[in-house]
């Protein structure tokens, strides 16, 4: 008999996709497999994939491209081994005709030989790092999501897709905020360094204490919102760009691989 | 019959020397052999070098050594060739009890076979590089001089010496600041990275329209004070610590090297 146990941080990447894969995890990632890389996805139809590809790349900061499948290549051998990507998320969302159609915890029914895969680069790499290096991250320590707000900043329009940038927030004493900065920078694959710091307003953000996605968070009186372009940002393009049909990973339920989170730094 | 011209930005680092010993050049060298190191000055009888040797290696960011000569040596080879310390320099500052004396352009009248020569790197290495990046440097895009203000940052004392942070600032949309960050992270010896930005009074500076050195500059309302540690410390430190006898560069006036600016960047 094997006993039950709760996945820990100190399980390997496989051991969470074989418990996604499962059925047994049907949670967020944070906090598992500590040390890889965790990954958002993006899944869409060949014709329209041509044309995220070139979306992502004119939009690197929200779309940091780790790696982009064969058409109906569930292994993606590049981000891990034994790795099925339509049943080794915990939830996926399954987008139809410009909407969010439904949540579900496997997509195998609904694969098809012409999607191809988008794997971008997700925060926690340069949270992990921003952690090691004795700096708070509010979110973690308050036991919640981070908070994610809709921008007035437009996307750069590329292949048929646009939109607006959407950010999540990390609140810093100033000398920890140009640290935060020093160390992100060292992460462009995760997001880089931020796109703004301070005054909501100027990039379109009316109320600080009511993000878009996540959870609000404690800002200290001594302390400046510090704002990265955040990995919601193609599923906010999804919709905005009226696509007829497209799989995502739900956000904080991500994709975890192989690679050490140290590999996708710079230096 | 040689015709008299004007320094240029163009002139190489031993031009510029060369005028300064003759007299020829007894202003500013803001923006003169561009592309090359010029270097802040303290220079110190040799027991009292001793101790700040040990200060400047406690506050690398106010002090960041580039070069130490031994006692009596006015050449000083790993700075230039043909090098003068006691007249290369086309304003200094004699210190003596405890305060600023005067003002001369030589000091090889009141050199001394125990004096040991301390250069530390200068925001203009910095700033060249924030230029030629594109970002605006407002002082310079003014005429004036950077404006520079006393802290209530207590510098770490060690070796007889002690005092508190004397900041440069230069104010940046929120992009330009982290922007700035990022390069300026690239020059430890120079200054580095900023020590803080927004709130002035968080730092203890009271009124940012006054600096207590150089000149005010436009801060636009959608800009932000980023301030990095100055070289201008070290000049504090020597009256804060009721030094004896020094010698120390005149502010803007600086040692001009035959090190590349590109030397000092990390990477």
């Amino acid at each position: 008999m094997t006993p039950t146990r709760l996945l820990q941080g100190d399980d390997g990447p496989l051991a969470v996709r074989l418990a996604a894969r499962r059925g047994t995890l049907v949670g967020p990632t944070a906090g598992l497999a500590k040390g890889y890389v965790q990954v958002n996805l993006v899944i869409l139809p060949e014709p329209q994939a041509n044309g995220f590809l070139r979306f992502c790349q004119s939009n690197p900061k929200p779309c940091p491209l780790l790696a982009v499948s064969e058409p109906g290549d569930r292994g993606c051998q590049v981000l891990g081994e034994d790795l099925d990507i339509a049943r080794d998320v915990p939830a996926y969302r399954l987008y139809r005709d410009g909407r969010l159609d439904e949540t579900v915890h496997d997509v195998a029914g609904v694969w098809r030989d012409d999607l191809v895969t988008f794997a971008l680069g997700c925060s926690f790499t340069f949270e992990h790092a921003l952690a090691l290096d004795g700096l708070p991250v509010r979110h973690v320590d308050e036991g919640r999501n981070v908070p994610m707000y809709n921008t007035s900043v437009a996307l750069t329009s590329a292949g048929g897709f646009g939109g607006r940038l959407v950010v999540s927030m990390r609140p810093y004493r100033a000398a920890d905020a140009i640290r935060a900065i020093q160390i992100t920078t060292r992460y462009p694959q995760a997001h880089g360094a931020p796109v703004h710091f301070g005054d909501p307003a100027r990039i379109g953000i009316q109320d600080i204490r009511s993000p878009d996605y996540g959870d609000a968070v404690t800002i200290g009186e001594d302390e400046i919102p510090v704002f990265w372009a955040c990995g919601v940002t193609p599923q906010q393009v999804l919709i905005e760009s009226g696509i007829e049909f497209a799989i995502t990973h739900s956000p904080g339920h991500m994709l975890i691989t192989d690679i050490p989170d140290s590999r996708l730094a710079l230096l």
